[in-house]
């Protein structure tokens, strides 16, 4: 398998599990089917279109690929009755798992187009995080809450900076790219989830 | 008239229409003058501008015919103080109509270019309806509510989209690309207006 | 010292400004250290950012002197647990002067730039606007509050509108082109600290 095939096997799986945390959030704010498939979407294809427009990539992955489009579409059309009729409930678990498997292979997806794109490291490093986090970003902003990756306290955006660092650290030391992108996506995927049962905390604010 | 040039005039419609209503929920969330003229702007031309980043068109439409900038902004401060100063009152119909229009033409406008550009069908039809609703979600966004588009149970993206399909479809069976995009709009802003004035609403949350 | 080199030494000077902006704001939402460092980052560099999208400029200001990128993440990473532990408190005048001079650095740099680039006159003074204020508006709209720029009824982007014309006067009577950059800036910021200091308001509502 190419490392061009297997980031695209990387982006659908990320683009599956975006959309539905997309759908959860915009389930809680009560949005209508429609505003539920835009932010659905957005959050699928948030950080990848920004990771283009950033990188100058032309067409869009959604344009080339549009059966990813029409998949996040459909999927949230079929999903979307399920949950307003009450056959899914919903809980934080549910958002958790599919926004740090997403943080993962999307974080892995900008560190390896970046890399590829010849930026330094560091810019690929940024890439990545920017990648794996600005869907989840864009899908607050959307809902109008206080982005939830800016002030919750919990590890998120550094877990995608680890597993940045790891992938390129990996590469550099010779490891097969496709390779190194797995492990950096579940290096990133991992430390989240960890992270989250654990409540592990960033350092806060003192009590008033 | 070519195509180019009624799309040219199409756009100048359209960010007309786009900037009343930006001046209209500036004027509800009591903006000072500055804040609505950038409102009016970004929703006169928020669609257009993001539809010529994602198909990569420079240099821009408002760079290229910078007199709409300024038109808008002319616009702006003429009407500004009259609502301010309450010579124009503020009601839900003087918000739809303009809207209603602003939503065809915009629509149209996205197909007209992205199929000029050719994308394929589907691309083409979403980026009709990006371009119809993003000045207003744009307008939301910078307001700090929660997007009408997404939340009001009523049609209104799915408006762009039902025109963007009659545009596509029109074209495809030879009709002159002016009149398809022009019947697009048409339908589009007709089932916004009907739409609103029967109430339909899209399916909801059951009771709680 | 030539244009460009002038032009990137004003840039550095805004972005650390723009960064004590964000930071700021960041802290009295109390976001965590990430979040703070993503808002600092924003601010910083948003508005450069929209500028060079806007302008088709690659690579961005920040790939290629990412030095300045890790300058605002190191600066952020020091600064927080200051504002944090409470050994800085806030107030209106400290947000104020950063303020002011990064809206004179951002706008002299969107003006400078856009001229370079060929744009017409009135492009070029609404980039420089836009350069200057586009930081702070995303600060607002990450920290999901109604941007200040937009309803403080206060002038500020004015007086980037303002200096900008300076700046662009002064170009067309052959003065240096880093002269007329300095001095726009300065006539923005003195401009926009001296309506802080005499509280100048922009024509507002009339009382309820």
């Amino acid at each position: 398998m190419t490392l061009a095939a297997w980031l695209a096997f990387l982006e659908l799986a990320a683009i599956v599990a975006g959309a539905a945390s997309g759908l959860l959030v915009a389930a809680r704010q009560r949005l209508d089917v429609v505003g539920a498939t835009v932010v659905a979407s957005a959050t699928a294809f948030g950080g990848g279109t920004l990771r283009d427009v950033l990188l100058d990539r032309r067409p869009f992955f959604w344009v080339e690929h549009h059966v990813y489009l029409w998949g996040v579409i459909g999927f949230s059309l079929l999903a979307w009755p399920l949950l307003v009729r009450g056959r899914i409930s919903l809980s934080e678990k549910m958002l958790v798992i599919p926004d740090a498997v997403g943080l993962g292979l999307f974080g892995a997806t900008g560190v390896g187009l970046a890399t590829q794109a010849g930026m330094p490291v560091l810019i690929a490093v940024l890439m990545g995080v920017v990648t794996a986090t600005f869907g989840g970003l864009l899908r607050d902003l959307l809902c109008n809450r206080l982005p939830v990756v800016l002030h919750d306290h919990r590890p998120y955006a550094i877990c995608a900076f680890v597993g940045a660092w790891i992938q390129i650290g990996l590469t550099r030391i010779d490891i097969d790219p496709s390779t190194a992108a797995l492990a950096g996506a579940i290096v990133a995927a991992v430390f989240r989830l960890i992270a989250w049962w654990r409540d592990w905390r960033l350092p806060g604010w003192p009590s008033p």
